[in-house]
């Protein structure tokens, strides 16, 4: 059965946390390691607000877990600094395998959206600065319902903005926690498993799994079987 | 105020988790990595199941990121393997400062008891095999509540069980992101940072911070005054 839409994760999915390593490059002689306690601190926070029910929306949080990963690498830099690092989320490169995704898609008559846990200001800005933003029909932030990701209020914005089944929507993401929590929710999910990271084992199996974005056509092509 | 009782964390406060690289060298040849990612799988399993609101316990979640840590570094084992592996979770060697802190505390009258992510079984075996068992007078799971640490209900069940006010409780723990949850729901916390972390940038400060459970009596005695 078609599907009513095809939805997006967009950090890690879209759009490459690894090219912030660039701007971090001045500060640390170790951007990887740098990046990898920010990306992880971030996501942590995402998770403890939502569980101690203390919602601060993704900048934010992203503000908090720079200042965290900063102490723990040893950075030094002024305020400025900081906030220009924190600015770079929205300066994200896109996968090389993005854009002809998109394309791809959307040649094919398929409505594109994205659903994340960041802020639309930041989201929007990523998008137009990934030159990805005339390709996307909607984009969706856990802002409106004020938890994160694998919460399945999240995952019901998406129904409830296309009045559409779970069933009917197919969701791609990079993140393994992310695809767990959307197939948990019923929505038809594409694991691009950009790392051939081992299968999660707790929570629902995505309907499908795919190394990279250029493999999406087929896989949505077969989803729609 | 003289608090009601002084309660514990567990994994990671009382026992040490590194202990469990002695067994898991039988089968890898990084056990400090692999026990890294079993630890850090187990606790993102914890924190997923809660905001999915899909609980299972600690016991069934450690064996699914034991599955997921020995498939990310190649381990190879028997079904029989594994479980004498997840078994070592009651197991784990005490901290060196443990005995003398919980002995001290007793001497001085004070109350001390567990709150754990473990399963109550798991809690008592690991309390008896590290011979803390005699020093605690009751072990709260957060299987009664059946969310995981840091949902405020978990915390909440500390003062239901003690029938005091939060901060009439000393919370102690290793962990940061449980010592912020413990703070967010007003519990006096210390948090033990063996590692000399940075301070979490997210959620309510810990009332006092010490680096190991040795200089716990006189942080007592001081958030007593």
């Amino acid at each position: 059965m078609k599907p009513v839409a095809i939805v997006f994760d967009l950090f890690g999915t879209l759009l490459d946390i690894a090219s912030l390593r660039t701007a971090a490059a001045r500060y640390t002689s170790d951007p990887a390691a740098f990046v990898g306690t920010w990306r992880e601190k971030q996501l942590g926070y995402a998770f403890a607000a939502t569980i101690m029910d203390r919602y601060e929306d993704f900048d934010a949080l992203t503000a908090r877990a720079l200042a965290y990963a900063a102490a723990r690498h040893g950075l030094s830099a002024t305020d400025r600094d900081w906030e220009r690092l924190a600015a770079q989320w929205r300066r994200l490169a896109p996968y090389a395998d993005a854009p002809a995704a998109l394309t791809a898609l959307r040649a094919a008559g398929a409505a594109c959206a994205i659903l994340t846990n960041g802020t639309p200001a930041t989201a929007h800005a990523a998008l137009r600065a990934a030159n990805l933003a005339d390709a996307i029909d909607v984009t969706l932030s856990v802002d409106a319902v004020r938890v994160y990701k694998p919460d399945p209020r999240v995952y019901a914005s998406v129904t409830a903005h296309f009045g559409a089944p779970a069933e009917r929507i197919v969701f791609v993401t990079a993140n393994g926690w992310d695809a767990t929590g959307a197939a948990e929710f019923g929505l038809r999910v594409v694991w691009c498993n950009r790392t051939q990271a081992p299968a999660e084992t707790f929570g629902a199996a995505p309907a499908c799994v795919i190394g990279g974005l250029d493999e999406l056509s087929a896989a949505v092509a077969k989803l729609a079987d």
